[in-house]
């Protein structure tokens, strides 16, 4: 099976998941349109075999994951998605990897209504790029740059479980999307919170999606926006039988982080999800929790 | 150095050609307006370290390559370029090497016009991933599936000498733009052919980069199109010193392929490289050299 036997069969598996658009794949590059009176949002991600899912996980989790990963983005920015390009490296020409992995793709692509407009194939180290695409009304997306002091701190559902499927290991015991135990269901088939960054325009005054840890991804708004944050430790919602620690530091739950102006904290819109007030934004810089100062200490890549 | 010094340094080598957007980067995502009355043509390619380029080559040099291999599939589909995200995937926190690498992207965006306006660094096997976007007047993307009997098929430039200086060696041996022999330029910096697709919008019947090869992007076109292409040896335009064989096989050349209704073909507009005739489709599938019959043997991922 060569490069465009493997793109085939992919894209036959994306099925409607990969149509509705000008141009699909086939051709050098998609061709798309930008609903009227819109801006484009853009956000590329890399997910790599041992760093950010194991190289043995079932493919179709991996599939699934990678999109959501990169739709989170979009949810951040307020986007409504659009469509996405996915880049797959693969050490051999495994038919049977590339059908999970499209399958994967297509249920994600489904869930959020992105469309799989292109991509590219290459023999390498398993490796998957997804550039993802969406649209928001024109000066309307959610940055992390506008958060004042006084506006209420926001985040959505619970946090640490997709951090503790990691460290409790496991990670590649399950072969489908039915087999997922709570918290690895939690790490590879997180929710891009796309309907609360869409209802949260107009209304939030920044917003983040947490994929390195709550403090470190609650620091890049305080640092965008020139302000500080205080915490309380009691009204962080905590998954479910997890530590503290991993709701605080741990990635990959792909919550949303936002902050609203106090006089719109108490009449938020429907997010989809629950969203739970854990602290204040203030002037000064940096971070306390209960009083007791605190940085992000979350996930960077090339730290030991 | 962590993951988001780097980030800071490249986008501070970017300098300009990260500006010029509704957002650039430092965000969840960038944000940008597609001109009024344009479709949105997008594409994704990957260089990966010995497989697209030498692993010991100059950080500036893959920067460069990388941009415009992306950019050529938008000159392909008469796109004019608009944005980029780059994902890069780097072994250890190398500043001098993302600093090198970020010049050369940067250069190869302000020749062609584009702006780098978001990306993602990851701790992983040296790997390049580049999404890049551009825009057509509605309805006037070029595809590969519109070629029809009659048509003349065109090259622009001279073929095969990228082909040849990989085939040489030596490609490590350069460590910037101003050290670069003939072929190797013709391998590290190719020139995505921007103009001469945009010229050809309402004109070419049908367009492709070459970068598997004449031969095998061609009978993309054919295939696409569903039909034939008969070629004369003799109008092929071989680079200089090379062999017809690294000029029908070799890829890397990123010069275009296309074809004109017979009617145009001695009309064609200016395309900033000259376009030379090399054939002519026929309504017959398959590929014709001298009336023997051709097929497609330039670079397959997962082939022996």
């Amino acid at each position: 099976m060569n490069e465009f036997e493997l793109i085939d069969l992919m894209v036959a598996e994306l099925d409607d998941a990969a149509r509705g658009v000008v141009l699909g794949p086939g051709d050098d590059g998609a061709v798309t349109r930008v609903p009227e009176s819109c801006e484009l949002v853009s956000s590329i991600d890399t997910l790599l075999a041992d760093v950010h899912f194991p190289a043995a996980a079932a493919a179709q989790l991996v599939g699934y994951r990678a999109i959501m990963v990169c739709v989170s983005d979009l949810a951040a920015m307020g986007a409504e998605p659009g469509f996405a390009l996915v880049a797959l490296n693969l050490p051999e020409a495994n038919g049977t990897w590339a059908r999970g992995f499209a399958k994967g793709i297509a249920n994600a692509a489904r869930k959020v209504a992105i469309k799989i407009v292109g991509g590219n194939v290459s023999a390498g180290p398993l490796c998957v790029t997804v550039s993802a695409h969406g649209y928001v009304p024109l000066g309307q997306a959610l940055t992390r740059g506008n958060a004042r002091p006084g506006d209420v701190v926001f985040v959505t559902g619970s946090l640490g479980a997709a951090a503790a499927a990691v460290a409790d290991g496991g990670l590649i015991d399950f072969q489908s999307a039915e087999d997922l135990s709570g918290p690895a269901r939690r790490y590879f088939m997180p929710e891009a919170r796309v309907e609360a960054g869409m209802a949260l325009r107009g209304i939030a005054s920044s917003a983040i999606d947490i994929s390195d840890g709550l403090l470190q991804d609650l620091s890049h708004i305080c640092v965008s926006s020139g302000v500080g944050a205080q915490l309380t430790e009691a009204d962080i919602p905590v998954a479910h039988g997890v530590d503290l620690n991993l709701a605080l530091n741990g990635g990959d739950d792909y919550e949303l982080c936002f902050t609203v102006p106090a006089e719109r904290a108490d009449q938020l819109p429907a997010l989809g999800v629950a969203a739970t007030r854990i602290g204040l934004v203030r002037a000064e810089p940096g971070m306390e929790l209960d009083g007791e100062p605190v940085s992000g200490s979350g996930y960077r890549h090339f730290e030991q």
